[in-house]
C-alpha cells in the first residue's frame, strides 16, 4: 500500500510540474502536439490493435458480457476515428488565455477576467479504451495535465494509446508528463487519485452510476459527475400533434442506451386521449414497452401498469413510463421530484407556457419542440465533450473545453493603491 | 440527536419549496422585499440593539476576547449600515434569467444558456450579526433560498435581524421560508446541513481557516471556500521606485487584517539594495515587524531572520517576511510554492513580465502595478460580496451575486428531432 502511495504521489508531482509547462504552451505547440499524437496513433494501428487484442481475449476468458466487449473491441475504423477526434480538437478554439472585458472602476484600476486551466484534471473510465485519446486530447488542449486512469480490462489497449500520446507531446517539446497513465490495476489507485487535493483539482468519473457515486462519496477533491438522466418530455394540451408525436418517439427510440433519452413521457390529459393510442402504435413497431400510470392504462388498455420506481428508472433500454398530468404545472411538479437534473423538454405552440417551462424546469439542459437527445456537446457545437455534467456548481450539461477552464480576476494598475 | 435530524429536515423541506418560489419570482418583488427589510431593520433597530445587548452581556461573562466582542457589537451606525447595504443589493442588476447569445446549429436548434439561482445556500458564519442580513439580501436577489446559521455568541442579535427579514419577505408576498436562521445552537446542526445532498446546493462557510478546513473536510455539498490569504508582491528590477514602495507599503500596512493584505514581500536582486532601506524605514514608522531572508538580512542588518515556516503564514498583523530573489521566475516559483492562491501582484515596467506574470501566476486574482489590498467584490464592482473563494471550480476570487447562479443550456427547437 504504501508503495502505492510513492507511485501515485511522484504521478502527482509530476503532474503539477507537467501542469504548469502546458498552462502557459502556445496553442500552436498544443496543436502541434495533438496532431503528433493522431499521426503516431495512425502509424501504430497494429500495435495498438494487438495490444486490444489482448484485452479481448482477457475479457472473454474473463466472462465478459457482449456490451461491455462490444465497448472494450478497437479495430481500423475506431482507431482510424481516434485519430480523427484528435484532429476535430486541433481545430476547435483555445478557451485558455480569453480576457473578458475589461472594466474601469472608480479607483482608476482596470478589472477583467482570464481563462486558464483548472490545473490537474483525474479522469476515471470503464472500458472504452478511445477514452484514453478523447480525455488526453480536451485536457491538453484546454492547458491541463491529467491523470487517466482506465479500466483494468482494457490495460493493454490503454498502454498502447499512452504510448502514442507520450511520443507526440515529446515530438511538439512538451513534457510527456501532461499526461499520464496509471499503469497499476491496483483499485486503491483509484482511492488515492481522488484524495489527492492540492495535487488534483477536478477529478472527471466516466462510467455507470455505482463508479461515479462511489467516486463522489469518497472523493475529497472536486467531482465533475454525471449521475445519470431521468430524461423527461411533456406534451403540452397546446401541442402540435405530429410535432409532438415526432417528438416523442424520437426522444425514446433514436437510441436507447443513451443518458439524453427520455426515460418518462408526461401527457397533458387535454391531449392524452388524442395522442397516446397512435404513439402506442408507434412505440409497439419498434418494440418500446410502456409502463402508464392509472390514466394511461384506461387510455392504453393493454399497457402495463407502471408502479412507484418506474418514475425514478432510467431504463437505457426500450422501456418507457408514461403519466398523464393535468396541465403543465402537474408536468413540472413530477420533473421537480423525479428528473436527474439532466433534459427535460415540452412540445408546446403556447408562448407563455414555453417560457415558463424554460425559466422554472431545474435541469441541465431544458428544451421547447426538440428531442432530448440534442443534448450532448457537438450538437450543442462544444466541439468536444468530456462528459455531461449533472453539478450545479461550475459546469452544468455537455462539458467541452470550457468546462475544463476557469476564470481568475486580472487587475491593471499604473501605481494604484487603495484609499 | 434524531430530534435534530429532524429539525434539519425539516428545514432543508422548506427551503427547496421556498427555492422554487424564489426562483421564479420578478425582479421587483425580490427588490421589494429586499426594501421591506431594510426598512424594517431601521423600524426595529431598539429591538435589534436590545438583543444585542444581551449577546454582548453574555459574551463578555463568556470571557470573548476584545477583537471577537467588537465584531458582535451592533450600534445605531452599524443597523443602519444593515439597511444601507441591503439597499445598495436592490440597486444592483439581478443576474437571474440572463439569456447569453444563443446560437442557430447545423441540426437547426438554437442553443443558449440561461442564468438561473444555484437553489438551497447554507451560510456559516461567525460573530458579526450583520452577515445575517447581508447573506440573506445576496442570496435573495440572486433568487435563492438561504439557510443561515450564525455563531451561538450572536444568538440573540441574529434571531431580532432574522424577524425582520422574515416580516419584509412577507410584506413583499413572499414565503418567509426564502430566509431561514437554525435557531438551535447545537453544534450538530452545521454537521447535517453540511451533509445534506439533495437539499442544500451549496456551503458558504465565512470565517477562520479552522472552521473552514473542518466544514470542507466534513461536507458533503459542495463548499465555496475562502481558506486564507497569503498574498504576494513582487517588486521587479524593471519597477518604478517610487510606485513599487507605495504599492508595497499600501498593499501591506492599509490594513492588517484582510485576506488581500501582503504577507510576503518578493525583491528583485537588483533592486534590493536600493529598495530595501527605504522600504525598512517606512515599515518601521508603521511599526511592521520584518522578517528577512539571509540576503535581506545582508541589506538590512537589524531585520529578523525569517524561518521556513514564514513563507507560508497569513500573519494578518503587522509583521512582513521578506525574500530577495533572481528575477521574476523565481518569484513565481516561490508563490508557486507558498501562495494560497488568493492575490499577487507585480510591479514592473516590462511590458512582456507583466503579461507573463498575469498569464502565468495561478492565483484567483492577479495584478500588475496595483495593490493586491484592491482584491474584493465591491472594488472590482460586484457591488457586493458573499466572500472570496479560493477554490478554483465555479467562483474564484470575490463572489458576488453572479456566483450565486449557474447557467443551464437551454434549446428552442420548432419540432426538431434529431437524426
Amino acid at each position: 500500500m504504501s508503495e502505492l502511495i510513492e507511485y501515485m504521489q511522484t504521478l502527482g508531482k509530476r503532474a503539477k510540474a507537467a501542469a504548469r509547462v502546458i498552462a502557459n504552451a502556445d496553442t500552436g505547440v498544443k496543436n502541434n502536439a495533438l496532431t503528433a499524437i493522431a499521426n503516431e496513433i495512425e502509424a501504430q494501428q497494429i500495435a495498438i490493435l494487438d495490444a486490444n487484442a489482448l484485452d479481448m481475449a482477457a475479457g472473454a476468458k474473463n466472462g465478459l458480457d457482449d456490451a461491455l466487449l462490444d465497448r472494450l473491441e478497437l479495430n481500423a475504423e475506431r482507431v482510424a476515428g481516434m485519430a480523427e477526434g484528435l484532429r476535430q480538437i486541433v481545430a476547435l478554439p483555445d478557451p485558455a488565455g480569453e480576457i473578458s472585458q475589461i472594466n474601469s472602476r472608480p479607483s482608476g484600476i482596470k478589472v477583467g477576467q482570464m481563462r486558464v486551466p483548472l490545473g490537474v484534471i483525474g479522469i476515471i473510465y470503464e472500458s472504452r479504451p478511445n477514452v484514453t485519446a478523447d480525455a488526453a486530447a480536451l485536457c491538453l488542449k484546454s492547458g491541463n495535465a491529467s491523470i487517466l486512469r482506465g479500466g483494468s480490462e482494457a490495460k493493454h489497449s490503454n498502454l498502447a494509446i499512452a504510448a502514442c500520446i507520450s511520443k507526440g507531446l515529446q515530438e511538439a517539446g512538451l513534457p510527456s508528463d501532461v499526461v499520464q497513465v496509471i499503469e497499476t490495476t491496483d483499485r486503491n489507485a483509484v482511492g488515492e487519485l481522488i484524495r489527492m487535493e492540492g495535487t488534483v483539482d477536478v477529478i472527471i468519473p466516466r462510467g455507470g452510476k455505482g463508479l461515479i457515486e462511489r467516486i463522489t462519496k469518497e472523493a475529497r477533491v472536486p467531482v465533475i459527475k454525471h449521475l445519470h438522466g431521468v430524461c423527461h418530455v411533456y406534451l403540452d394540451d397546446k401541442a402540435d400533434k405530429e410535432m409532438a408525436i415526432s417528438i416523442a418517439l424520437n426522444a425514446k427510440t433514436q437510441r436507447y442506451g443513451t443518458c439524453n433519452t427520455m426515460e418518462t413521457l408526461l401527457v397533458s390529459e387535454g391531449v392524452a386521449a388524442e395522442f397516446l393510442p397512435e404513439l402506442e402504435a408507434l412505440y409497439q413497431a419498434e418494440n418500446v414497452e410502456l409502463r402508464g400510470c392509472v390514466k394511461t392504462c384506461e387510455i392504453l388498455p393493454s399497457c402495463v401498469k407502471a408502479v412507484d420506481a418506474d418514475w425514478d428508472e432510467e431504463y437505457l433500454a426500450p422501456i418507457l413510463s408514461i403519466r398523464v398530468v393535468a396541465d403543465m404545472d402537474a408536468a413540472m411538479d413530477h420533473i421537480h421530484r423525479h428528473s436527474s437534473g439532466h433534459t427535460e423538454a415540452i412540445v408546446t405552440d403556447d408562448y407563455s407556457k414555453a417560457m415558463r417551462f424554460l425559466r422554472e424546469v431545474d435541469s441541465s439542459s431544458v428544451m421547447v419542440n426538440a428531442s432530448t437527445r440534442f443534448a450532448d456537446g457537438f450538437e450543442y457545437g462544444l466541439g468536444g465533450e468530456i462528459g455531461i455534467s449533472t453539478n450545479k456548481l461550475h459546469a452544468r450539461g455537455p462539458v467541452g473545453l470550457v468546462g475544463l477552464t476557469t476564470q481568475k480576476y486580472i487587475v491593471l494598475g499604473e501605481g494604484h493603491i487603495r484609499q
